[in-house]
């Protein structure tokens, strides 16, 4: 474990998300490619890509995505990784280092969709990018039952949205989901939307709005495929949800753990006290956090066939 | 694995449970005694005690208890538990099975009060109970830290209830604590007391309506102690709340997640699709039910001490 200043990274997440809300509502004082440019140098600087797995771009589809290629993959093993960033920021190579990590501690190829982002392309290309992603690995052959979907923030709804998008068009699911602090409300009508704003500044709900808003274009707040907590989610596989009990979005997270379970899906709701905003991310340096990746490689495991080493 | 008609357990549970209820009213055609008895041994004929351990009586400051101890406990190593049956069934010899099954698996001395039963000492009579053994059982010279609480049904609310007890009366913490299908909700307000009911006779909405009003008394159906949902569950250990996807009580149970999330307690919600109440009790024919023991245990071993070959 190496020293972090965990309140300075949230402070410095938050600079960064602000950055691109005001770039993209043309309140900022630099473009919007350098304002994504900016988030992404932040997140290789804090969770760098480990070495030895070899990234590949790939065409999926038309969707822009990574592979992030353990040296010891389990055959056909696959994990479909959504990112963060609001549906505004992120992308593969940001997220090289906990793409990586997970593809390291799992042995499976992680895909990594550049889905594209708000406000040029608005809801839900974001989700219908994801689905087409996740339908290109199966049209690879890859068995359904040999992939993972998991995502943080945004991508943490969409772990959930973009499964009910792809039962919807007729695809077969995936093992299971891990949804890592999930924005699952935009309505963000949750008790935690209030008595907890302000205590990690990385996802207040003032910056919340602001990226729905941009994000959703005319669609409303309660669209099941942004808004998973409203969505008929039967029939989809086993979830898991990772929240921190700082985040602002934990009574929605909960509130998505009830729509699971109401639902029938086989459903793990995860609650790490004292931790902010998928604090995954300091892994190496917050024992929190690589214990909330060794969980969820855990849960993966549970529903994956066992790998020559079971 | 042998096999067991699932549904016709559940019917008979039901039918055990009416019975009570229906003598704890002077409705029935027997004594209370007699029904209690007929309950006992329903659950001894379900899971019988394990072989090879030894069944302790013993007196806990007033409180009779009866102690499961395996062969090979781990020294210092306890579990509370807190047998099911509405607050006016149950008793530790119709629970040597489960507790047994528990004590082996753990290496854990299980301690099972016999705490005071409804109509006869109605609420908070089984609390207190609870509360008096874990306090016996610290002046015993055993580490809070070295104790799990567990509990189903009655029990499992009282796995949170008892804790807020303890703590407001100035014990320390035990280092986890495991609700298994909480009733944790008497005022039944949870969206599946209607959805499902009717899925599983041994949970029916009307069922624990009377076995509310039989347990209560004269206290509100929302007294923290009784239905923690309402409670101020602040400064709890780690809980795991296991519940049953046909279960009525399961938003209730969500709902109690919920609570103990936003009192930033480290909270793990598992929900179990298809499952009825308590299915931990079909172990040895059921997969799902050695599956849900054995998570149990894994979250009991996450938040003890490691043990000697730990």
């Amino acid at each position: 474990m190496t020293t972090i200043d965990v309140p300075a990274f949230y402070r410095q997440w938050a600079m960064h998300s602000g950055g691109v809300f005001d770039a993209a509502t043309g309140k900022g004082h630099g473009t919007l490619e350098e304002a994504r440019l900016a988030y992404r140098r932040f997140f290789q600087h804090t969770f760098p890509a480990p070495d030895g797995l070899i990234f590949d771009p790939v065409d999926a589809d038309g969707v822009a995505a990574e592979y992030a290629n353990p040296v010891d993959a389990i055959a056909g093993r696959h994990l479909v990784y959504l990112h963060g960033g609001a549906y505004i920021a992120g992308d593969p190579q940001g997220y090289r280092g906990l793409a990586g990590h997970l593809a390291e501690r799992l042995r499976a190829r992680v895909l990594v969709p550049d889905y594209r982002l708000a406000p040029e392309a608005v809801f839900p290309a974001a989700v219908d990018d994801a689905v087409t992603a996740y339908r290109w690995l199966l049209a690879q052959g890859v068995a359904p039952g040999n992939v993972v979907f998991a995502g943080d923030s945004a991508g943490g709804a969409m772990a959930v949205s973009a499964l009910v998008a792809a039962r919807d068009r007729g695809l077969p699911m995936p093992a299971a989901s891990i949804a890592v602090s999930p924005w699952a409300n935009l309505e963000h009508t949750g008790a935690t939307m209030s008595t907890l704003d302000g205590i990690d500044p990385s996802v207040s709900r003032e910056g919340l709005r602001r990226a729905a808003d941009i994000f959703l274009g005319n669609a409303p707040r309660n669209s099941p495929l942004a808004s998973p907590v409203f969505a008929d989610t039967r029939g989809l596989p086993p979830v898991l949800i990772q929240i921190g009990g700082h985040e602002v979005m934990l009574s929605d997270a909960v509130g998505l753990a009830a729509r699971l379970a109401e639902d029938a899906v086989a459903t793990r709701l995860d609650v790490a006290p004292g931790r902010g905003h998928v604090w995954h991310l300091l892994a190496g340096h917050l024992p929190a956090a690589d214990k909330a990746i060794a969980d969820a490689v855990a849960f993966a495991e549970e529903h994956l066939p066992a790998g020559p080493t079971g």
